[in-house]
């Protein structure tokens, strides 16, 4: 935007962020970090090794996938206990699906932001 | 858009934030306190009054005047010392265009954000 002129020969930019939130509550429902960590959960099929590669303790990845878990349809991230493999994580459908629309979304944004600045 | 359906029968809705930033080293230039700040400045002539209606510290809010005017081509806020009335802070043109400005970003990005809830 041609405004932007008036701030200086420097070289500004408009930045942003977004996620999806609960209209009623505003409580948060998906948002950068927690998009990352259903990709992580999914690489790693471990919900401990998806919370050490964001440097985030287990508790706090735990409680992230129980807010998504608790607000969504269907869960997003299911546990197995035991079995040969000592237990895992994985995405279920729903829960690649919410992936797939904040990407979507996200795309947007960056479009947004683009046509934005080009102006 | 649709695909918020897949997330139960709850409402949700895209949020987000935005902010001016220097394209070079990301920092921050313009953003929503920053702007309210200006505003309050405005309204009080006063950093200490427009500070304290925020409940931030006189420090802070120096702190983000000071990021804001030396990022500017011109000083956004200027002060006053001594004087009849004691010193005080007003807006420079610049400053008045920098409220402007951000405003209309903000307002095409509501706009950004209802067309797509609307999808």
């Amino acid at each position: 935007m041609t405004e932007k002129q008036l701030f200086n020969g420097a070289d500004f930019r408009v930045s942003g962020s977004i996620w999806i939130e609960n209209s009623n509550s505003s409580e948060r429902f998906l948002g950068k970090g927690r998009i990352q960590l259903l990709e992580l959960i999914k690489e790693h099929g471990s919900i401990s090794k998806a919370a050490k590669a964001m440097e985030m303790s287990y508790k706090r990845a735990w409680d992230l996938i129980n807010s998504m878990n608790q607000q969504a349809n269907q869960p997003f991230v299911i546990t197995q206990v035991g079995g040969k493999s000592g237990g895992g994580a994985m995405l279920t459908p729903e829960g690649e699906e919410a992936i797939l629309f904040y990407k979507k979304v996200q795309e947007r944004f960056m479009q947004f932001l683009t046509a934005l600045d080009n102006e």
